[in-house]
């Protein structure tokens, strides 16, 4: 089904269970229902119910009686009062009615009565929708057979909400549910949904011993336990080495600059709100005020500036594993998803417009080689591009460079043949840019990599370049970072394999299992043979049974889990579990090494 | 000479120039002039002389006449009068004088005025001492026989200072010089210090483009260019082998925390003045306080507490080359040598107490390696010890635990035949800690690595492992950093090498230069199977004759330069410019990388 009828049959679905609602809490107040990206929500006041009211952010556990707060526990319930309104659901008819009709329509529901005074401020039509006998204010946009089609749909959880997204409202109860077309597609959803919380980056973060938070560090604010921080370093060797080759040069910056530093760069005052508040440091001769970075980029516009350039010395790679710190409010953390500390595979290449379509087309073709490397079967390139209108307005006025950029990146995202869609008038103040989208192995979506241009900045720091004429010219720059944060890729990474992580990536590659106190010994000298092999091996010398070490180790995914007993210490041949089969599989000790060091140098999937 | 007699003569020296500058200088005030380390000074107010007011920080140029300031182009003057002065001075005689008396003999200087308060006040006695008919507010110390000793001087420097360090006060002038018992100890000291001067890692830095400075980032925050980042990650790259062989773990941690962190941790309020200015946030619940992090044990104890651990998780080694940022007074920010960010080394041990001695012993012979791969001939440990007397005061109140703790430390020192002075009441609140001073190819002396025992803090933050009677007990914690920070590290290794860096330290280790442009793709291609080798490689394809090419990558200390012309692509073999040899010295390419790779896989010196 088109995306327009979905939401439509959503936005039905959101109509149909405050109906439902009504009818099982006839106290409380519904107020909003949109449908959204995969399903809909219906906000609703219930305290006129006389229930506790709602904490915020996550669905509450506890069963409820009839004239209290729903919980998850009165889903089927309420799915079923929805099935039984449905058939009188045959289609929806509207009113426009006066303000007056309106307010009396809903009275005692001051939500209602809040956007009523909005649309009559803004001289709009009031419009009333009606369904199986149930109204509601709306702006139209349903199914035009609800009962027909409304057939495959599934509340999924409650949650806390402010009344129109501010914390300095009341809060309010939300109700998520989805709803699709086919029983099949709602089904391979629910699966979806199942999936995606067994890999919850959170759950397995902490399983896995990859990474924690701290209070007294603060929200938003990851601690990289050691088998994180391996994932890490092999992400910035593979990072070091791939950049190495396409001929960037590293560097390294410090956290903080001047206030100055950002003035300059045009991000104070206007992204003041998304960094961190400023340092305000007592000199000699006066305040001075600091600043995290927000970003990398105007510390290598210093390094560019270090030095003279000529257009002979360009383009200037200049790559970076930087850390920035940025403002988010504490309600909107998640996870590895939505952080305040970003460790960015950063890079700026500063070039000449005869050398910025190869260079870009570099770029993208870095991306694509990391996708294959990581199995990302499924991506999208998003093109952000300028609106001539808004030009000196909205974008930095240069209508020439915008087509000639814009142009250019089209061509080259062509050629390479990249599926991507075009975002008319989205692009940054300062030049066109790329953001990838890359989906989940459980489909899922996640923004993951960016690519930018920059016409602007590089001009505000007086940047330059002697160009072949001998006269002074300003460099375009090219931001990029196909990996992203660790943070988020991280994240993906733990779902997208849900913690079973590929070889070269895999925290402990092989664990060793050592039957008895016995074998210890010698399982030690085993993983030191693999460490030398430069295979990352563990032995597990607690005083449990050989089968508890297995389960543990399975638990924790790891690739190779070998027991360690007699025979094996007598140089039979390994029995090797293999991460993925059913039955361990008999391997000579040099067959197994290079097949594991092979995996790792190859970095296979 | 012994260090007191030798600062006796100094210190005499210093009289002596005061007396020569006020024969020269009438109108001129002497206030201070102590021995120091390598020398002494004299400050002077030249004010009443009328010249130009001193300049701060450092000497300045610039002739003068008779009657205003001295500059470095009037020490031959200075000098020649001190020498004429010297035959008067048989002896130095004293006097204990009123406070009137005194006050008299200095009148027209507030600077002697206020010396003599200060002394009235602690109700001790005033001592005025003379040689050769000049008298100077005294505590005495000084040589028997100037007139027989006092003959290896010399002036070295001139330099703003303000009156008792601080600079609220009027700002002097400072004469710096020195003066040894013998003149060959005299020339290899000024020797010593011209070739400190060549080294400077400063102007180094600069040529050889390793770090810069941007007023936009901020004073004492240097930002490495390329070449300095490749240094710095062959360093990391050598700690991180080093530790991973010596069983560390890598973690990574946010360089930031909350205030509750400093608070629990000892360092708020007491260290604040060290710290950057914090942070305050708004968040949706009040504010909240952030600091950037002045250490890094804090961040890695949180890592510590995410995990439940026993005696037989420990010890658990975390590393971490954690940057962390501290306030210094940007008047005594100097190069990479004071600075605001330090980027650490940084490792912490979580032990019991059984397993201390030879923890401790281990962190001892890592320092050990290092020292001997990096060529540091010269180094001593400064043991810093406890005073039982200041127990519960100066010091955390367990008397068995510093006195076993001291014991173990004194014991694996000795063990391990190292060098080493002891310290008495020198320690940290929270144990005892080891400085280690390296010496430069130049004799000068630098801090550079440090290694502490802290029995305090990790209970502080609750910290326990379960031991094997089954109860909680408190690890005790190593805190060590081998190779200090990045910056200090670095700007030694320039003044020990003068930037002609190891192999396999240095940014660029062969350097091709093509003899015309024909020979521009055959050195591209001959870089490439350098690059493929593990050997970093670079071609200079400017527009210059060849000359010109070898003299430049000289200047720039790489180690090996290849000249590339017809013969090189014709197959013959290499002539190889090898760094600190006269001749170019002939050699297959196959012997060459085979050099070359061994030179680097054995980082040899």
């Amino acid at each position: 089904m088109e995306k327009a009828l979905l939401d439509n049959l959503r936005h039905s679905c959101a109509h149909l269970l405050a109906a439902a609602v009504m009818e099982l809490w006839p106290k409380s107040r519904p107020t909003l229902g949109p449908p959204i990206e995969d399903g809909f929500y219906y906000d609703f006041d219930f305290s006129a119910q006389g229930g506790p009211p709602p904490s915020p952010g996550f669905g509450r556990a506890g069963a409820s009686g009839g004239n209290d707060t729903p919980t998850e526990k009165d889903f089927s319930r309420i799915e079923e009062k929805m099935r039984a309104l449905l058939p009188a659901w045959t289609g929806f008819s509207h009113a426009i009615v006066s303000p007056d009709q309106a307010r009396e329509s809903f009275a005692g529901n001051p939500y209602k009565q809040e956007l009523i005074d909005e649309i009559v401020m803004k001289s709009e039509p009031i419009t009333l929708y009606t369904c199986g006998g149930f109204t509601d204010l709306c702006r139209g946009g349903h199914s035009e057979r609800p009962n027909e089609e409304l057939k495959h749909f599934k509340l999924l959880s409650v949650a806390g909400a402010y009344w129109r997204g501010s914390e300095k409202n009341k809060m309010l109860t939300r109700i998520y549910g989805t709803c699709f077309s086919t029983a099949v597609e709602l089904e391979a959803h629910l699966t979806m949904l199942e999936e995606a919380k067994k890999r919850d980056h959170r759950k397995l973060g902490k399983e896995l011993k990859l990474f924690t938070f701290s209070d007294y560090v603060g929200p938003g604010l990851p601690l990289w336990l050691p088998n994180g921080t391996v994932i890490i370093e092999e992400l910035e060797k593979l990072a070091r080495e791939t950049e190495r080759d396409a001929g960037y040069q590293q560097v390294r910056t410090p956290h903080i600059a001047r206030e100055q530093m950002y003035q300059t760069s045009g991000h104070l005052p206007y992204y003041a709100d998304s960094m961190f508040p400023p340092m305000v440091m007592k000199e000699e001769h006066g305040e001075e005020i600091y600043y995290l970075r927000a970003m990398n980029c105007p510390h290598h516009h210093q390094i560019y500036a270090a030095d003279k350039r000529s257009y002979r010395d360009l383009p200037l790679r200049l790559a970076e594993y930087g850390t920035v710190y940025r403002y988010e409010k504490s309600g909107e953390l998640f996870g590895l998803m939505r952080v305040r500390m970003l460790s960015m595979n950063d890079a700026h290449i500063y070039c000449t417009p005869e050398q910025f379509a190869s260079e870009f087309k570099a770029v993208n073709e870095m991306y694509l080689r990391y996708f294959k490397l990581f199995g990302f079967n499924k991506y999208a390139m998003r093109f952000s591009t300028h609106d001539p209108k808004e030009l000196g307005k909205k974008y930095i006025n240069n209508a020439e460079l915008w087509k000639k950029t814009e142009d250019m990146v089209r061509r080259v995202l062509t050629e390479s043949g990249i599926n991507y869609v075009e975002a008319p008038n989205e692009a940054a103040f300062y030049g066109p840019k790329i953001d990838v989208q890359v989906w989940s192995s459980i489909g899922r979506e996640f923004t993951i990599a960016t690519n930018q241009v920059d016409f602007s900045v590089p001009g505000r720091f007086g940047l330059t370049y002697t160009d072949t004429d001998a006269t002074e010219k300003t460099p375009l720059v090219i931001h990029r970072a196909p990996l992203g944060t660790h943070e988020r890729f991280i994240g993906f990474l733990i779902e997208h394999h849900a913690g079973a992580f590929p070889v070269w990536l895999s925290p402990v590659q092989v664990q060793l299992a050592p039957v008895a106190e016995r074998h210890v010994a010698g399982a030690n000298k085993l993983a030191e043979e693999l460490e030398a092999a430069g295979i990352r091996a563990a032995v597990d010398d607690a005083n449990e049974t050989v089968g508890n070490k297995v389960r543990k180790a399975a638990a924790q995914k790891i690739p190779y889990i070998i027991v360690v007993g007699d025979k094996e210490l007598g140089g039979e041949d390994l029995m090797i579990r293999i991460r993925g089969q059913e039955k361990p599989e008999k391997m000579g000790k040099p067959v197994f090494l290079d097949r594991v060091r092979k995996e790792i140098q190859n970095r296979s999937l």
